[in-house]
């Protein structure tokens, strides 16, 4: 319980900090965002290092996906992400119903406006980690009902 | 094994931006040691207060201490507390013979003046988790033999 709350208050500090620290603006707000997403990159990279060292190599694509659906996410949010689809042409839709990073947010609508630098980070993990095992991706994330929270992930081919 | 690594990977992350945000030079590197320290604060508050929800009253200071040594230290980096001493007059010391924060560290004698800043998030942290149990603190660290470190925390009285 307090290790999950670890991570969510490093993880609202950072963002804090990086908004604090920047001006404000629409500009200034895509570059914090992008910022948050870098960061999330590396971090991505650094835990898949760590965490794949015993794992079997992985079938394909969707072996993957599962993957960072199941053990990433368990491991960062002690919960599997609900839902994943894929068109099976490299898109991929990972719906979490209650996104941990969202939850300390209201329910109500007159935060959404707020909810994409609480994504950011963890777009450009799942990001870093698919790297990390050699696939190139864009992932991004909307929210349609808080805290449930979709990201796309779409694979790049090289 | 990979959420101690989420952990010292963000805490990191954390390092590299606000030294990268931030000018260089001695007074800079005060301040960024200061923003650390803060921030290890709020968390260590934040972490505290979820803690202890369902934990009982401590008896007294040194009651309050183990935890730290023990629970707190465990939820951060999966073990306790090598030796904690206490003069009994307020004043008591943390050996972890073996910080996790440090271990990434090359154990060589280069590296020592890099130190205090891989040291300010977790003394915050203490300091803030103390005072969310309505103990006044002051804590420093130092490092004498990489990876070992000693906390040494002075509690204040009312």
């Amino acid at each position: 319980m307090a290790d999950e709350a670890l991570f969510q208050f490093l993880h609202s500090e950072l963002i804090q900090y990086i908004y604090k620290s920047g001006a404000n603006g629409e500009t200034e707000n895509g570059k914090n965002i992008t910022k948050l997403e870098a960061m999330g990159f590396r971090v991505g990279q650094g835990l898949i290092e760590r965490f794949t060292k015993e794992t079997p190599r992985f079938k394909d694509e969707l072996d993957v996906m599962k993957f960072i659906c199941k053990d990433l996410w368990t491991c960062l949010f002690k919960k599997q992400i609900d839902n994943l689809r894929t068109n099976h042409q490299g898109i991929y839709v990972l719906q979490d119903n209650s996104f941990r990073l969202l939850s300390q947010l209201s329910a109500g609508k007159q935060y959404l406006e707020h909810a994409p630098k609480y994504l950011a980070f963890t777009c450009g993990l799942v990001r870093g980690g698919l790297s990390d095992l050699g696939l190139k991706s864009v992932v991004t994330a909307e929210v349609a009902g808080m805290p449930a929270c979709k990201f796309q992930v779409m694979i790049l081919k090289a």
